[in-house]
């Protein structure tokens, strides 16, 4: 039977998903359903979540696991009294910090994912839409304002991993997908001469090249493994002749590629 | 002075950046500048981290504020061993977990933002590619594989939601935007018509819309108030005469209006 889980938040439950599941990961074998139960910001609808909790526990007969971030004590005291493991991110935490910092906190609820600062969110989005437009090589121009240009062969991860960018860090990405005509030179389109320094190259195994670019387009040279080879080949060579740091995407994911990005690039 | 925070995990360190800022949030107060310290995989990565700490206090007179996400015991006692303050996700919660779930933890590295599972990776990619075929109504076709179809005016927040919803949620996120069209019928779209189940409505205060539009540009008619309190007002009427559940995205972020549509639309 699979192990239920509950997120419960006075927000989103973003920060109490990401914890819990991080946790959870260390527990292979098992497996969890997960629920969340986000904008617990009252008492009322902390006794509504605590009856689901109630009923997960009598339904299952063995106690449900639940996460929280509540900040508010007596919402948090509704969900504590519900079930034996309440592993509580707040309660646990900002006593210490407290100490640490010889301060008391607000104690107000969850301002991670809100709008904090606006000058901040509206960064985010101005990378996110400069993003959106340089993404796939739609535009090169004013491609010398982007705080990193991913290079590479078309569907090695480029796209996902400048949204992450621009999500997450705020970062402005670009991406340039590298085709025939650049093999032929091999060297770097004159497009991007004007921003080498910003320029981080993307690799991947030609075999699962092969497979994701079937799954789009079955048909033609595109999605061949030849192809794959002789694309993914070229762009190595590229990149070494170039001097461009390079990473291979195989295995690693989204948010992997960008921390990594971020961290060999010096971007925050 | 700026307190110093340091983030240090053995992958990307993004659990562990959201875990101290959204407890950090909570002393709006004080200034902090963070620095992540992602991919300590090792004990001499760990030694190497431990000196950057010590260095920061030394330079500071004050402790830095340390969160951690390492798994490894031997690694986190080198940074545990570093500073005052050290805010252990993993040997906080890690015990009191085992002890809840009976077992005990593979201590492996952070699978959390790693490809744990290749089908919920692929599955994500789709949804998105689907997403970004599918934004500012670029395609209408098979729209209803949709998980969620956004529609509000041109700049109300449409596509940085779909985004999101995609990119955390892995759900496929269409978008359609109305315009003059759709306004004087005040009907839905035909193209509507197919997932009208699927639908959520964004609106946004015009005067916002005015100035977000006018950043992208500046003259004609598209980004003048007038314009924006038209075209705001109209779309409300038909989400409302059409029965189409709508959301005020003025002053909630990406992640709360993701969040909400997910409640609402019971999409997990």
């Amino acid at each position: 039977m699979k192990r239920r889980v509950f997120y419960v938040s006075d927000r989103t439950g973003i920060t109490v998903e990401t914890l819990g599941q991080s946790l959870l990961t260390q527990f292979p074998d098992l497996d969890f359903v997960s629920r969340t139960l986000p904008f617990v910001t009252s008492q009322i609808a902390a006794q509504g979540a605590a009856a689901i909790i109630r009923a997960a526990k009598e339904a299952d007969g063995v106690p449900p696991l639940v996460f929280s971030t509540l900040t508010d004590p007596a919402t948090q005291y509704i969900i504590a009294s519900s079930n034996e493991y309440v592993f509580d991110l707040f309660g646990t935490f900002i006593e210490p910090l407290e100490d640490a910092l010889g301060l008391e906190s607000s104690h107000t609820a969850g301002r991670m994912h809100g709008i904090s600062d606006v000058l901040v969110y509206e960064r985010r989005l101005r990378a996110l839409n400069f993003t959106l437009e340089h993404d796939d090589g739609l535009s090169t121009r004013d491609l010398n304002e982007a705080d990193v240009v991913l290079v590479g062969v078309s569907r090695c991860g480029k796209t996902p991993t400048c949204l992450y960018l621009a999500m997450h860090y705020s970062l402005k990405a670009g991406n340039y997908p590298l085709t025939e005509d650049d093999f032929e030179q091999c060297r770097l389109p004159p497009a991007l001469l004007g921003c080498r320094d910003k320029l981080y190259g993307l690799t991947i195994v030609p075999e699962q090249l092969s497979r994701i670019r079937h799954e789009r387009r079955p048909n033609g040279p595109y999605s061949t493994l030849a192809q794959c080879q002789s694309e993914v080949s070229t762009a190595e060579k590229l990149f070494r002749a170039e001097n461009v740091q390079f990473l291979d995407t195989t295995t690693v994911s989204i948010e992997e590629i960008a921390a990594t990005i971020v961290r060999d690039k010096g971007l925050r």
